[in-house]
């Protein structure tokens, strides 16, 4: 099996985290589902990954002290692997774990993804609890110097073949759940260890072993950033996608910096693996950890940060509650000239940069299409222009002809070219982008 | 004018440095070229580049204590332009520069090239010389806080109009001149500066306008290295080529430490922009810096280093003396079935590394031919295999066909797959390189 | 108390580690304290040690795999206090503690200490004992994210309220048993975190602050090293004595450097406040970890070791197995010349320093005596000298009358000056050692 | 010659600076010199120090572009060595360099200081000067690669005996015309090089020697700042002060944080060893860099910053026009009470931090008496106390009796202890300053 074709596309799709931090349930993930399967999985949007603390009980109990409550109670089995907390998701009870969730996602036409934290629980390797399929225990597998940061969960696990056979033990267990995608966290770049900041490498080689030899093409996804770029190539051969930046949030300094952060990575995108630019915090957000509210972005920032993801071919993974979703954020996300961008097979180059603006060009080499980016980052309207000279090299690679006009995807009105340049008003925080098809 | 264009394959040539250090001749170029000429050029051969202080008297005169002899004695024309030092170069003399030069080198079907040092000389700066077409003085243009840490020559150019004007008028001298390719030093990375290594940003930005505004398609190529991963898209932007690694000589741990440096960099390439791996030691070398040598390399460690470069795309410049090159040496660089490595077309990755081995493959999109080579980096004879699947990705990112057989290129021998695989023996250090057509 | 008072000469004895490793035993330390008590104790020499791990079983079991045992059996009461474990310490059963042990070392005249790791046991934070005195838990004094990088017993604990109580219940404990010094391990330097070294500030606050609660004299010694220059002040503050380098093992280059790592602390000796040089490697070593030897040192290295130790007035810890020490050694450790500098008051200069010799001086103002040491670093015998000026500054200071002449004390010959200079011959490694008294 | 004894007293004086930058002319230095000697001499003050570039031509003439004019006009002698800019200084024509200003100052009863850069001037290795007493020139003197990162005017000189030669041709220069005290710049820290921040380490030296050699005891002072502390024996040996902060300016953040840095310096005074706080911003300050100003701190924060320095034993040089200085801050230069914490015997030490207050005591052991300094950080009037306990360690150390009563400073008020302890209300960054004296 050749992992990249398990994600020949960037997946689409929710993520509970940004509207529910650890305490989403059973019911939430399937209203945020059924909403998913009407109105948004014909556009392309198909995952849906339930985030961090599945496993724990009691999780928003103690918020003001803790995000992660250390040493809580967690559900875990015989075997050391952890459990879906039955409080939480009732049909997980008796041990059943996540089968149940996943088939009805499945009946609705979607795939089901789970958070994990890279690891073996600190209270198994403190239990001595055996792992499954060896005659070895829990504390001679866990690595008692190799601790997450910043969630008290979990210790890493050591480079051996006990090891090894404990993330076997976790997939097969995946894979008898019917997970389809798994995001592991304190792993792409473990940053409590400044000068080991890849010392879950051997992890990620394990984690991608353990999922060819599960035989379920289960897409592997990298958390947190920023990635290490000059570690591209290790991603790219082990995993599907990976976060290139910090956790990503609604404020403009944040979005602004991730054009900087696409520039650097422009060159690491190809099928099934893709740089990830981080959820979209979109909608509503936040009730999980303690008050809902809207998004900080403006319609046009949302526009700016649609536009950035998509032309770059960023993973898209919503962190609204879907079930309250405007109408307006709704039509943005059933786009279908943006999302055709998301095809995988467009590549893109960022054209130009100065302090007040970016261009950004995608081309798709086996249709000839290409859209181009104008994207104002200023505080005031202003005139941005780009020209074919610019694009030359680009299109020149991939054999392009020139196009004479293009649509403005957000407007939907044609722009024609000034003979070798196209110039557009772009309101601040906001972007123009055109889609030009071969003639 | 696209500066991609002036460089659609990787520049592949001869360069001064590795045998005449600071003191080749006019004489010694010349002799070099027609070699060249008469050897190499119809297997892709062109660039004779000048090396390091073409432009200064007495270089060799302190050897024991001084590569470059702190304020000495330097040819520079009334507007701080480095001239050539008429000792050295005796058509240079009234300064006439290296038009004469150049013009023999063109007249042998070949391109000539200089290295210059970023920066104006500390000389002008001193003398407060006009600079060419302005109303200000070198004393204004140059930055005294913005040295070369190795090499006394030059300051820094302030990022200025006024600044801008010196870059234009050395084009402008260049151009005049007949200059093809422009090796700038100490300006793909500072090194003097560990908290600001890209100091020499905005001058890459000036040389590259200064060439666009000369009107000659001027290759351009940074030095020294390791440059810089995360600024990659302002190298390609803005030169032709740019050195990964620090200077590279004849010894097995720079040879297998430019795998890890390939491997970091594999995404980068594209037609026009080239990593560059830095120059070829072989034959004799070391004249200049006071004794002349063989290359240490062994035969197969030779084919190891050609290989690389080649499946990499790498520039190609020569270090020997071409005039003293034996045989088995000269056969090797006239491979055609390993240069055509270097039409620019070709993409390449690593599909494998352990610790004693590398596999890379290659892929030229247009006609669907690929490489696929073996690397032993172990101290014996082993077996290296690769699969179909392993290079599956790859092949399929680009829609190839499966091959079912190859030519060995350094052997010539013909190699069959066994159902998915091939394997063959490869000596310590060594190479296989296939040739896969499409069938 | 002022915690100065507890310590008004540096702290000097032995320690188990060098030996025994994990492994020592009730009979193994009272062999050790009988000897010293018999042989060394009219010297200055009276406290026993017990280091790392007097809590844990099977110590020795996984030797090949582990120095400690991650997740092992321990010895620990109801309020997550680590008791030493009756298979090693048979007076310890039935939850006595170290009582008898350190009973039966105030019998022979001698001081009781143990080494403790900084924290609280990871198990007790897993059980969630009750923290003694409070109504609070050890999962909520334990920080998950504050642990060790190389023993994986403990976590740190909290700067809360909870977490001074279960410091304090500590030292209870050890005032109970009768504990005259600690060691106390992970703390004076936390180098798991480069970029938060110093991050046991605040336990080495409440540790000060436990004793001073606990009403007994109890000498706080912080490792590992290298200490931080700069937390200066606040060692001095807090603590007795600090380790200023990493662990001290018997190697030639570990005791050169030695010497710089004194230059750097010259300043910061004053009474009660001692950087630590650590173990002194001398008779025999190493049964413990596997294999028992002698010392690395030459008779030469043991003196320049000794002497320069003692001339820094740093704290004096015997490595060895005292009941196997051979008689030159125990010689030279009952040197009352020597030790003499120990009395708390000296306090040293470096005087000069080159490449093969450096040369110190101690002046106890008091009294007005001083010594001139002379250490010959280089490989060769070579003859070494000082002047009375270079010591002048010094002299100056502590207003002390020149001296004519002064006793070597190594050899007990007297060694005029000649006017203002003195010289010896110094063999390799070696050194002479001066001592003058006032005219 | 004892350097040390060049400077028994921490230096106090004037630095023309603060008020002139580089613009400071002969009339302004004598009229700060006369004002010194009527008002200020009898309290202390006695060092007149003519800071950067008296070298160099119209120095305030492109004030808006450079502070330093790089390549600009200098007064240079036939051997490379800088003479003061007979436009600033008129008693410096013909050569005759500070010779009279000098003596002027001197007939004040004064004393007279240069400030110099590190090295020899660019313009001298340019010109291959000779070095006076060698066979050699500046260009072989000059290390190319060794250049300050904001000032222009010098090259670092290379560690030979030639480099030797200069420095004792500056020194036998400044001899004959009668310097004192010599501030040398970009030395104590070369801040251009941030992995070699002690590279001038051996110009220190031959400074030092240089001095020796000249037979004049000139004080040697060492800028910028912050000084390294690991290298705190080798500024003693070859120093008399060195900056411990870069730059201070009048800003509470500066002065709060200097508090941080006395801590860190604390065990590092001796006799003519001084960590030094740099010049006190007091007064009309400014003019020379464009616009005169008063200085911005209050009085209380001027008394908080005189108590600091005085009690951490820092060199005192102010940074005011003395001419223009007000009543109320010539009134606090010439307490006597305060400056006889500057007598050189008194050791200091912090005795107290938390987030808003810092307690010092400084105690001088051969008469007894000691002053007792609480300064408040915080934004608010509060109580502040100390308790003889908390001395205690110190005052058994210098084996001082108890005092029952002191003088606070600045009011002259009598405070009583109250049993062990004293508590004053101390106003927002104010401080109240105890001296006690022996009963």
């Amino acid at each position: 099996m050749d992992k990249n074709s398990f994600a020949p596309r960037p997946p689409m799709g929710w993520n509970s985290y940004d509207y529910y931090d650890t305490n989403v349930t059973e019911a939430d993930v399937l209203a945020n589902a059924e909403y998913m399967a009407m109105n948004l999985k014909p556009y392309g949007w198909e995952y849906v990954v339930v985030d961090i603390q599945w496993y724990a009980y009691d999780t928003a109990s103690m918020r003001e002290k803790f995000q992660y409550i250390p040493f809580g109670r967690k559900e875990m089995d015989a075997y050391g692997r952890l459990l879906p907390c039955p409080e939480k998701f009732p049909s997980a009870r008796g041990g059943a774990g996540f089968r149940e969730l996943a088939a009805r996602i499945h009946e609705l036409g979607l795939k089901f993804g789970i958070h994990i934290m890279r690891g073996i629980p600190r209270a198994a390797a403190e239990a001595h609890l055996p792992v499954l399929g060896t005659d070895t225990t829990a504390d001679m597998v866990a690595d008692p110097a190799s601790i997450c940061g910043w969630n008290p969960d979990m210790y890493g696990v050591r480079d051996t073949p006990a090891g090894q056979a404990y993330y076997d033990s976790l997939l097969a267990l995946y894979t008898s759940w019917g997970v389809d995608f798994i995001k592991c966290d304190d792993i792409c770049v473990t940053n409590l260890y400044p000068t080991r900041l890849y010392s879950g490498r051997h992890e990620i080689e394990m984690l991608h072993r353990a999922i060819a030899r599960c035989g379920r093409p289960i897409v592997l996804s990298l958390s947190p950033g920023p990635a290490l770029l000059e570690q591209s190539a290790h991603y790219r051969k082990y995993a599907n996608m990976w976060r290139v930046t910090d956790d990503f949030w609604d404020t403009w300094p944040a979005l602004r910096s991730m054009f900087d952060t696409c520039e650097r990575w422009q060159d690491h995108v190809s099928a099934g693996c893709y740089p990830d630019c981080d959820m979209l915090p979109l909608g509503l957000l936040g009730k999980g950890f303690g008050q809902e509210r809207p998004t900080n972005f403006t319609p046009a920032e949302q526009q700016t940060m649609l536009t950035l993801w998509c032309i770059f071919s960023s993973p898209l993974m919503l962190g609204a509650e879907l079930t309250k979703l405007d109408t307006r954020t709704l039509t943005m996300l059933q786009n279908p000239e943006l999302l055709r961008l998301e095809n995988g097979r467009f590549r893109a180059r960022q054209v130009r940069r100065d302090e007040e603006s970016r261009v950004w060009a995608a081309v798709d080499p086996q249709t000839g299409e290409w859209y181009l980016a104008l994207f104002n980052l200023s505080e005031r309207t202003m005139p941005i222009s780009a020209s074919l000279a610019e694009c030359a090299g680009m299109l020149a690679e991939y054999r392009l002809a020139d196009a004479r006009f293009g649509a403005e995807v957000w407007s939907g009105r044609l722009l024609a070219w000034d003979g070798d340049a196209i110039l557009a008003e772009v309101e601040p925080h906001g972007v123009r982008l055109l889609h030009m098809e071969p003639q």
